[in-house]
């Protein structure tokens, strides 16, 4: 079977399947290791505190194209994206590690470029960038590994939801998915809207000090929305063996989205990927904390049911109920 | 300038100046940075324990040809490279992430093979393979992230070296560059020798016990030989201020390297890259504490000396010296 029939997140399955017969009796170090792949980030006890890591690859032509996009920009998200993962676990970001593989050909301005955009936002996070490598190859791949670390408490985990909590997501979602539009299309961005929804495809901004107050607000269950709204929301299911019912009029619509869109946004918001908001779910009280304690827009969008046939019901406030065949991004089925 | 033009080295050294401007005064995480870049692995004070990172990448056409690889030795090298940074660090290897990209038409018998690979060398060194990422590209690249620990003491530098010390290498090096000799020039494998060689290339065996020993020994510096006996050498030079001179009648010739390669051996031993060997450095007495207790074979081939002109002098047994036109493996001037 080819690597594309399957898909990216059975092909994680399988080789997470494989990774863990190294699990043997004398691999001590696994005894300390809280989360394995199928989360946001792996998830270990340290010394004295719990240690998160995570790696994301952005790879010309599948992720980005060099004439869409500026190298600065580049270098800010390929950290960013891994900045989200450690903030959909409610940690605290600390040394990041930069693998580059570019051509030979490439200017060195380019490289400069990329560094800028990165230790802009490192500045930005706290984080230390460490060290890395270089190699030559045909066409650009950015690969960041980011180490954290959470003190007291568990991380929030995918499988952490529980029937009768809510459903809410940070900000706004479809941003990203607009901007990235508005490129291809090589559409005019003279509004400043409309320069909004390149910007979050170009720079996204990763939900760090969210995430950390969400977990020392009690909050068990987030993730970070970069598959697409509906799809993540399936993914905490899977994981939480549960299901969700989502109203489909309460799904925030930024005005941006709206102008910009307006025959596509509600599609755009449900399932356009690469928003690094968080989505989160935890019962009502808990909410109500965060809600008053967040100074980011929180949404409540639905809740949690008991697993059901569906992972995801999507309805509408007259409760009708819609098909979801709204499908995420998934790596080896769409690309940019 | 073209990156090419600048090289792999200059290029590592123009990106941590960029990354360095974002150590400012409220970055208070790069006060607890022992090592940042420049070194085999970056190094922070953790809780209780120095800890390590370290990541390399396997590309496609640069760092391996499919024809020529099997997919188990490639998950085999691709964490087999990265322990082998962190054995000179003299570290603990703990845990490992990895980033896979690959075009959607493979099989994915190659995947779970590439993961076999891993999971065995992984089980062997007691790491933990806790997480990663699956992105589509047009060639396969893979990266690993590894993490380790050290307790008590520093980590082994290349920037150690003092004068005085005596130059010695652990192993056999020229193996894994005649061994990728044999496989492109499909030279017949019939005989053991033959075989030790392509094996050297294909499945080096990191020298993370040995690593561990040389610090518990009281050695201060070294550096594995990916990029060459010489190469690796001017990086530890270069890193402590000093210069070294070498003995090349002193430089152990393993008998098969001399068997296949009877007129190149002596080359293929200085520049050979990828032997993944150990080069320390250490004086007289530590050196003598080091041959008595390391089961593994450790040569002296050299000493350090003040800065002088050149890092590397070559020399033989009767005094003469040789040019040092010896270049190592630069991922941008030479490729397999």
């Amino acid at each position: 079977m080819k690597v594309s029939e399957l898909g990216e997140f059975r092909l994680i399955d399988l080789l997470a399947d494989v990774i863990n017969s190294t699990k043997g009796p004398d691999n001590t170090i696994w005894k300390q290791v809280l989360v394995g792949s199928g989360d946001d980030t792996a998830a270990w006890r340290g010394d004295g505190s719990i240690q998160l890591a995570t790696t994301d690859s952005l790879v010309q032509d599948t992720h980005f194209k060099l004439e869409l996009t500026a190298w600065d920009d580049l270098g800010w998200k390929s950290l960013a994206v891994n900045l989200s993962d450690i903030a959909a676990m409610g940690g605290i970001p600390t040394y990041a590690l930069v693998s580059l593989s570019l051509p030979g050909e490439l200017d060195t301005e380019c490289i400069v470029n990329l560094s800028r955009g990165m230790a802009d936002i490192a500045g930005k996070y706290g984080v230390a960038i460490v060290g890395g490598n270089i190699a030559a190859a045909e066409k650009v791949t950015v690969t960041v590994s980011l180490v954290g670390s959470l003190k007291g408490g568990n991380p929030l985990l995918r499988s952490a939801a529980a029937p009768g909590d809510m459903v809410a997501i940070t900000g706004y979602t479809g941003l990203a998915a607009a901007g990235l539009r508005i490129l291809k299309e090589k559409r005019e961005q003279t509004d400043e809207s409309a320069r909004l929804l390149t910007q979050a495809h170009l720079r996204p901004v990763p939900r760090v000090e969210q995430g950390q107050k969400l977990l020392k607000l009690g909050v068990k269950a987030a993730i970070d929305i970069s598959d697409g709204l509906i799809a993540d929301l399936e993914h905490v299911c899977k994981a939480s063996h549960v299901s969700a019912t989502i109203n489909k009029d309460l799904v925030p619509i930024h005005p941006a989205l709206k102008q910009h869109f307006p025959s596509e946004y509600e599609s755009m918001a449900l399932a356009g990927g690469e928003d690094y908001e968080l989505l989160f779910t935890a019962p009502d009280k808990t909410m109500e904390k965060v809600r008053k304690s967040i100074e980011w827009p929180v949404t409540v969008i639905g809740e949690i049911t008991k697993r059901e046939a569906d992972e995801v019901k999507i309805v509408d406030t007259t409760g009708r109920t819609y098909e979801s065949q709204i499908s995420g991004w998934e790596h080896f089925r769409s690309t940019i």
